[in-house]
């Protein structure tokens, strides 16, 4: 018998949807954890999670949830992390690690280091997984493989913490970025944020009566509009100064290409629709 | 030997770029026309139409290349679709069909009106076929198959020339919906047009070096901002009132999103963003 060493030995994930849920599954195949636990406001949620075996036990109760682990992952929307935070900051064990899956990085980074003790070693993490469906139904282990995860320490992280939760991410198969967590919200609110805050918008913007005529153009722009409600809630919320910013640009694009069609100055929107074409291009040759 | 029938004795493609192409390989590959004759101001694009079968001749003279025919399918981007017509109304022969595959119709549809005379059978067509991709060397006879294809007859549209295009359609695997140009582009502005514009919009948004933190939200929402920027200027201005309509739209929409988002009005962004949510979920309903 191959005595099998555990990367961890108890992980508690609060939080056990499509994010919480994926990691549990991907713990266990790859055998890094010796138990995991789960908890979620949602009861359904966390039984849903054990009956798919993302976690070995359901745990209604935060603090026993938590007692004891040495790996706590923070897996809900980001406002209900930052309450995580705040309840579970004198409650755990010296030297666990804490990290998170939130969209937004800033306010829970600064969370944590103002209220997470010395001995509790917290480091940010974004794994940019997922999809428009959210729910613990449609968790998998193989959801990190090939993804990127972006890590957000700081000066006053811990170097354990940091090379642990890295490897782990590795081991999920994600290729893990390292970025200053406000460097990363503004680049998000560009590149992700924006992204689906437009689709939600264009769904708004499109008579109901047009929408039976949509065809694939329509539909791949906007797919990311079927996201979780909740969870863009949070992040519009946890990121409004960049996100507001990313929408004034998008507005500002907007109006640049109006201009050009108003005044059929057709140089000016073969320059823009050039342009715009060029830096699409470049994103697939990465 | 089984002596084949075909509906159309010489059909000519003007522009053999993907939508002629392909309708050139649908065409030969249906067995619908005994000789497919095609012309591009480019001439190695009707070269390579000819290389890969999408049609028989490549014809470098407008007036030969329409001689005789008995179906014309114009297939430039709009703006040329208007100077064919011009140039080829007086060339044509008795009861020759037309059709386009212009994705604006009511530019199209009055000069075809205008120009052709009376014993000239015109009817539009758009096949919402095709992606980001363009030229004949992505041409494939089975681009139209699943396709919706809508046409666009008016009371002066001669009933054999309807039902022939519409017949031709359906034979190349398309399911036709008829509609008033005029409504066919005030629908289009918003369902086909909005989502590749506000894709340019976008890509013109984002600065430059946040970019290769772009994930498949990022790409899949601006993916049609590749497509060809010549044929998305033409559309542009082909439709522009309407275009700006939906422009305009998509800005009151965005500015909705952000005075939520400004205000922290958590009840006025969670409605929004659902309503939306539930639009783009009913999409996929259909």
């Amino acid at each position: 018998m191959v005595f099998q060493r555990h990367l961890f030995r108890k992980v508690t994930i609060l939080g056990t949807g499509l994010l919480g849920g994926s990691i549990g599954l991907a713990l266990k195949k790859n055998g890094l954890a010796e138990k995991v636990v789960g908890m979620s406001r949602h009861e359904a949620s966390a039984r849903a999670a054990v009956a798919m075996g993302a976690i070995d036990i359901a745990e209604t109760d935060l603090q026993k949830a938590i007692a004891g682990a040495d790996l706590v992952i923070l897996a809900a929307p980001v406002k209900v992390i930052l309450e995580n935070i705040r309840d579970i900051a004198r409650h755990l064990r010296r030297d666990c690690i804490v990290t998170d899956v939130g969209s937004t990085k800033s306010f829970v980074v600064d969370a944590a280091q103002k209220h997470f003790p010395a001995h509790v070693l917290f480091v940010g993490s974004h794994p940019m997984a997922g999809s428009e469906k959210s729910g613990v139904a449609h968790a998998s282990a193989d959801l990190f493989k090939g993804a990127s995860v972006i890590m957000t320490p700081t000066a006053k992280t811990n170097k354990l913490a940091k090379d642990k939760v890295k490897h782990l991410w590795t081991k999920l198969g994600a290729e893990v970025r390292i970025m200053d967590p406000v460097k990363h919200d503004e680049v998000m609110a560009f590149v992700s944020h924006l992204p689906h805050l437009a689709a939600f918008a264009m769904m708004r913007a499109i008579p109901d009566e047009f929408l039976p005529y949509g065809s694939t153009g329509l539909k791949d722009t906007t797919r990311v509009a079927a996201s979780s409600s909740k969870m863009w809630g949070d992040i519009c919320l946890s990121n409004y100064r960049n996100v507001l910013k990313s929408i004034d640009e998008m507005a500002k694009s907007l109006a640049d290409l109006r201009k050009a069609i108003l005044e059929h100055d057709e140089e000016a929107l073969a320059e823009y629709l050039n342009q715009a074409k060029g830096r699409r291009e470049s994103l697939d040759k990465k």
